[in-house]
């Protein structure tokens, strides 16, 4: 109900997973208004008839409420009915895309930490030339401790190995300068911390090299790196903003962007979050995707995809099975 | 000599600059070398004659020499010698195109600091629509004090309205999320610290909304500072990146690029560095300017234009002339 394009999208992407991905969904919401959205979408969709139920939430939460007081008050709003399903059993996985806030505040309230991980994180994937750079955290823990920038990595190396097949995944920490001596206190303690963790860790990144990264998983705080994903939304946006109006000055400049458009829809596509359906959030004990409060239905139907997939490859079995401490850092020679 | 594109470069932009704005340049650096540069460069650019002087300096600085090491080290650098101009009082600002890191703490050691600023940090012009926008810092501290951004912010605004004749420049902090009560602790501290200052503070500022922002001056740590820099670098490489891989599908895209072309050298030109020049070091007693380790010609004249203006528009004593401690906070109510 908290989603900004309300709550036909999220149903309509739900129900299109579940006929494209055979698999059930559990709409939880209000039930009579769920219920007239589904039969609507239903008929639109059959080949879902059968794989669509409906969990009772009566109570809404809003993009201002405060997250401890959803998660602790808010028994019979669909965030916190929704991840009770996942508790019980009833439920393998859990998508939303309403306050985000509050789903985290919830979904550590609700099903706990893995056993070992300090502070679970959200993870995203950020637009590469390859495509497949996980960053992570994108926004959960804003001042951070270097044990938590290992176990992001860890989990984020779990997510990547189970969610894309890749093993041994390449991780990076992002930083200000490409030697193990650049960057703040936390980087630097973080790097010693990667260099003897086990994990195929390459280094130190610069956000100028994210472009052509090759690693797959970026580490950063959740504060750079909830300003690194609006940035360069933002800046996406300056460009596009800078080209409007460079265009309106002469009729050829507007034929060429014409001509250009499905070049345009084909880069919109490749930095759309869309694609990419939602940020999981990585650490808690249970298959949590956040989806973006603008989801549209495909996002939504990705959103689902994604935490489908998070579980039928096990990823929560795959984190709790990692040794999560540090490694004991080599004194450096005197 | 440190910059990537040579000597030849540097000095035929300071000669435009003698030329084009009507001032003195001495150009530091191997005096025999310096002078067969200058003497083809004069040919070409006459109007400068009579206004271009070398000092002599025989050290080179290369780019991966330890800041430190320099400036207590290499007395016959460049960057030494030129600052030691400053300090005499026979030059008045002092521009670089070299290692960046090495000019910093050179300047430090030879000028010192402003009295009152605890750390002096870098600006930049970041592009937005308006154009007008001071990032700071961009990389000086990469761990800060609450008081050093209030610092910077004073700082900023001074320099704002010293380059730009901008009363009472508005100040934004970068956070992420608009609240006084989001942010890392760095920047929760550092908004109460604003509020109080007596300067024009807008209040947070997040990533995605840069692009539109009509804020002058944008504080934040060095280590996000230097982030989104260079992020940005990347995400408009990335851009450009997806845009050849699309172009070279089929003739219509390249027919379109092309008409599109004008509109493409528009956007580059309105974020390309070396429209701006070079980056303030603020905080230290002089004109300091940093130019990018690849400025062009026309990127080092308009940075020795932009340290002329410094000079000329008394920043140095306006930074001097505030009052730079942070005023009491009001204790909220209970």
């Amino acid at each position: 109900m908290g989603a900004d394009r309300g709550p036909e999208e999220i149903i309509r992407g739900a129900i299109q997973a579940a006929a494209s991905e055979s698999l059930e969904v559990v709409l939880v919401g209000p039930q009579a208004q769920v219920e007239a959205i589904v039969d609507a979408e239903l008929r639109k969709t059959p080949a879902a008839r059968g794989r669509v139920s409906i969990a009772n939430a009566t109570e809404i939460v809003g993009m201002t409420d405060q997250p401890s007081v959803v998660a602790r008050g808010k028994r019979n709003s669909s965030i916190v009915v929704g991840l009770n399903l996942i508790k019980s059993g009833a439920a393998d996985a859990f998508v939303s895309a309403g306050n985000s806030g509050a789903v985290m505040a919830a979904a550590l309230f609700t099903l706990g930490r893995i056993k070992g991980i300090e502070r679970p994180a959200i993870g995203t994937i950020f637009p590469t030339l390859s495509g497949k750079t996980l960053l992570i955290d994108m926004g959960a823990n804003v001042d951070c401790k270097p044990v938590w920038l290992l176990q992001f990595a860890q989990m984020g190396a779990a997510y990547m190995e189970r969610l894309f097949a890749i093993q041994r995944p390449r991780v990076a920490l992002l930083s200000n300068g490409e030697e193990e001596s650049k960057g703040s206190q936390l980087t630097q303690d973080s790097y010693k911390l990667l260099k003897t963790s086990g994990l195929n860790f390459v280094g130190n990144l610069e956000g100028k090299d994210i472009p052509r990264c090759t690693a797959h998983v970026l580490v950063t705080d959740g504060f750079t790196g909830n300003v690194m994903v609006k940035l360069s939304e933002g800046v996406g946006e300056l460009i596009v903003g800078f080209l409007k109006e460079a265009i309106g000055r002469h009729w050829y400049l507007k034929l060429g962007a014409l001509l250009l458009s499905p070049a345009f829809h084909e880069i919109a596509r490749r930095v759309d979050y869309a694609e990419y359906g939602g940020a999981p959030l990585l650490g808690v004990n249970g298959v949590v995707v956040i989806a973006h409060g603008r989801s549209s239905a495909k996002a939504i139907k990705n959103a689902v995809r994604i935490a489908a997939q998070a579980y039928n490859e096990g990823l929560v079995p795959a984190i709790s099975g990692q040794d999560l401490s540090p490694q004991p850092i080599e004194q450096a020679a005197p």
